[in-house]
């Protein structure tokens, strides 16, 4: 039980966050005596699931707000990476009994949605951490795939995250344990930042920029809106909050990242975020760019994304692998004259 | 701009909160010189939708984690107040679009789901209480109807809460505006709290009582769990934390409260919070009662809050109107039938 003692901070990271063979290994010994491990939002239990057959493969995983948004991730990280489903089947939610979150499962890949807010992210991530220990993953790494508000960038901007800030601008997260308050840090892996931010194209017609990201609590008073239910403070104050920023180098505001860092980093998992900034918020507090743009802003995230997986599994001679499978589809276009004729056919 | 001075705090509530005609008013003037303002995360709008036509009537607005219990609430309430949809019409996800949160309106009672954790229910709250306002709703109600982990109470009590205390057992909820922390207090209805109370049954067959709920931030070590991915107490510091918490009047555990009680609050809009427990926390972490149970015991809390919609609705002789509208089906019996009968022409 030597993981329990208040001494466990002091061994080296090398030892404790990880097994020689790359696996996860948890700073609780408890799970190992217990009898079943129920990933309770989840929907899934150590010894009610494969959780090793089902989820060893898996290399990376990408984290995003909405159900929806994670779904369209898979789809497009499916196409990307040439993966093929078996003929008649499709891709499922495998946390769909939860109705808390949803994950998809693209070979090496899952696809996560974690709501909004620090908490829902710390739940999510207890839960993701112990299935990487239970499917005995060998070194995964997890990027949140996010949107955010811009501070002196415009909106389509790809920001990728330096540091994760917290209210106080400090480089950690507060917790809360047994009523006491510790902080721990809310670091990021600098050099996949830089090999995610070499990935962007002189071609993508947006900037891809790496800074500091503020992690806040409230999406309202929290970023320093004036258009929320209550707003005590005057535009002059919010101004002058939104340089105070900038000039300690905050180039974005969400409501995850500082969770995100820290529990991943303490976890001994290399970690990534990428945003884009639905708008700039030097000037204004509404996000009033039209659906179609906001969607194609959205794709930018996951696009870098795709293009650091499918190096790494280039690297590693997966993605021809992936690609020389067996797809149902030979001719797209013939596909589509099929489905037509065959609706036409009541 | 009175409002938006640092004195505001300084009148008394009752001048601030609410016009003389019970509808909510905004601690916010800004929002009325606003072009439109979008309830981004709620996919609606103050100029795009006419939000007094369809949401004017509105009295209670039930909240809950899950799109899921929240749906099945709205059906729930549907049946017990005798609410009747048009021929031909179903419940209808208001909110769908935002992909975030869910709303359902079945007449007077909205149902919405605020997902995990205070900044989750912060965003909402804000748009809620914008909404109410836009509305011009008179003496809105609020109610969170959720789960949590009972502290010396069986699984399957029902919990309302007196006071929301936060990780330091403070009344209150920490807010971090433009980099400044504040606390506002988290108080709830303690007249609404008494009356929930006093609808349970002695006919029902579990306890109904009043009691301190403790609101965390975190569902593993921030609740003192040992199943957490990281866990850096023993099993006696857990014990000592959670005797702590009971000695000081603390019955249950859960993530929303707080936020929910502070803001409601700050808006002069009457609230409650009903919780069930899914279990004992002093006998153990994870939550094992079998999915009929479960389920069971998740309708609980939703029982209480339709009785009380019920009393309300027929101290104002409103239940009654509702019930004299007319509906589909006149004999459930026949109703089964004639759909067994269609299916089995195929």
């Amino acid at each position: 039980m030597s993981l329990l003692t208040a001494n466990s901070h002091s061994l080296s990271e090398e030892e404790i966050d990880e097994y020689s063979d790359g696996t996860v290994k948890l700073r609780n010994s408890n799970i190992e005596l217990m009898d079943q491990d129920i990933l309770y939002h989840l929907a899934l239990g150590s010894e009610s699931h494969d959780l090793q057959e089902m989820f060893g493969d898996v290399k990376f995983v990408c984290m995003g707000g909405t159900p929806k948004r994670m779904e369209n991730f898979a789809h497009f990280i499916m196409d990307e990476i040439g993966y093929k489903l078996p003929a008649g089947t499709q891709l499922q939610d495998i946390s769909a009994y939860s109705y808390r979150y949803s994950m998809y499962k693209v070979g090496p890949v899952l696809c996560v949605s974690h709501g909004m807010g620090t908490p829902s992210v710390s739940i999510l991530m207890h839960e993701m951490i112990k299935l990487m220990f239970h499917a005995k993953c060998i070194d995964p790494i997890f990027i949140r795939i996010g949107t955010c508000g811009g501070i002196g960038v415009e909106g389509g901007t790809v920001i990728i995250t330096e540091d994760a800030l917290d209210g106080q601008l400090r480089n950690s997260h507060e917790f809360t344990i047994l009523g006491e308050t510790i902080h721990r840090p809310a670091k990021l892996d600098k050099k996949l930042a830089r090999e995610l931010k070499s990935l962007a194209s002189a071609d993508d017609p947006y900037d891809t920029i790496i800074g500091k990201t503020l992690c806040t609590n409230d999406f309202y008073e929290g970023q320093g809106r004036l258009d929320g239910a209550f707003c005590e403070f005057s535009e002059t104050d919010k101004m002058n909050y939104l340089e105070k920023l900038r000039n300690n180098g905050v180039v974005n505001i969400e409501m995850e990242s500082t969770i995100f860092a820290a529990l991943t980093h303490h976890a001994g998992i290399k970690a990534a975020v990428v945003c884009v900034a639905l708008l700039n918020r030097l000037n204004g507090d509404q996000v009033n760019a039209p659906k179609e743009v906001m969607h194609e802003w959205q794709q930018r995230p996951q696009i870098l994304v795709s293009r650091y997986i499918r190096k790494v599994l280039a690297q590693h001679g997966q993605l021809k692998s992936l690609f020389g499978q067996q797809g149902s589809i030979k001719s797209p276009r013939r596909f589509k004259l099929v489905q037509q004729e065959s609706q036409a056919h009541e």
